[in-house]
């Protein structure tokens, strides 16, 4: 099975690249653009059919190799087959 | 409304920091891990109620802003209120 | 004129990823690989002849823009004709 | 010794969030600047004292973890004591 998992900066750490995009919109004249925020996304293929042994197994690779838990919050969005 | 949208390398690109990540994986004991892909993720606020023209805006930001049509593909995952 | 500008991780903050490529080198064999920490580089093309007027526009793109001065470091690398 | 490596989009890649970075630095009054290309840039900490070796190393590791050669050229720019 296939889990997305997104890494996003906390939401009290700036984002300066997000906001150069933001204003970047604002002058194209999408005034309805209020912020961006950018993060990561992994797609973690797993030979795995359980999905709690998923769980777990993405949980540690976030921890490990994907996040930083001082700057960044991680989140598995969802699991496909 | 906020918007979540991804971006991906088109699959039939070479990603080799999310190859790395994979590797790493397996040096690490984690045996299930067959591959991983690595994107971006954007979250965009929007001040605009109807779904139907922030969905417009955003695939328009996507187009200029966000992505690389020639080597990323962009999807708009989902909105939120 | 061009500059060119490096924008990393402090010293003090924890890089994930790059950890993850130096695992991956060791696997692949490379035991000589210590460390790795992954960074940006911009590369700011500039309309301006003097290289003074050139740094502190520069200076102000690191920290308006480019970088978030409370995670990262930036330093303008050189310029280049 | 460690060596710095640059990893950039190929000159014929278009780089939006560059440019998205170009045009938010024009929205600010920054009328000088007419472009911005973001790539990567690699901090290798090596075990390694001849810098012959060093670079057959990284070369390697450039092309085997840190760059994609189809969209990116990669660059040793200098090895630091």
């Amino acid at each position: 099975m296939k889990a997305i998992v997104h890494v996003s900066l906390k939401p009290e750490v700036l984002d300066p690249q997000g906001k150069a995009i933001a204003r970047a919109s604002a002058a194209l004249g999408y005034a309805a653009v209020r912020g961006v925020r950018q993060g990561k996304v992994f797609e973690v293929e797993l030979d795995e059919r359980d999905e709690a042994r998923a769980r777990a197994i993405v949980a540690e690779l976030c921890a490990k190799l994907l996040a930083n838990p001082v700057i960044e919050d991680f989140r598995i969005e969802r699991f496909e087959p």
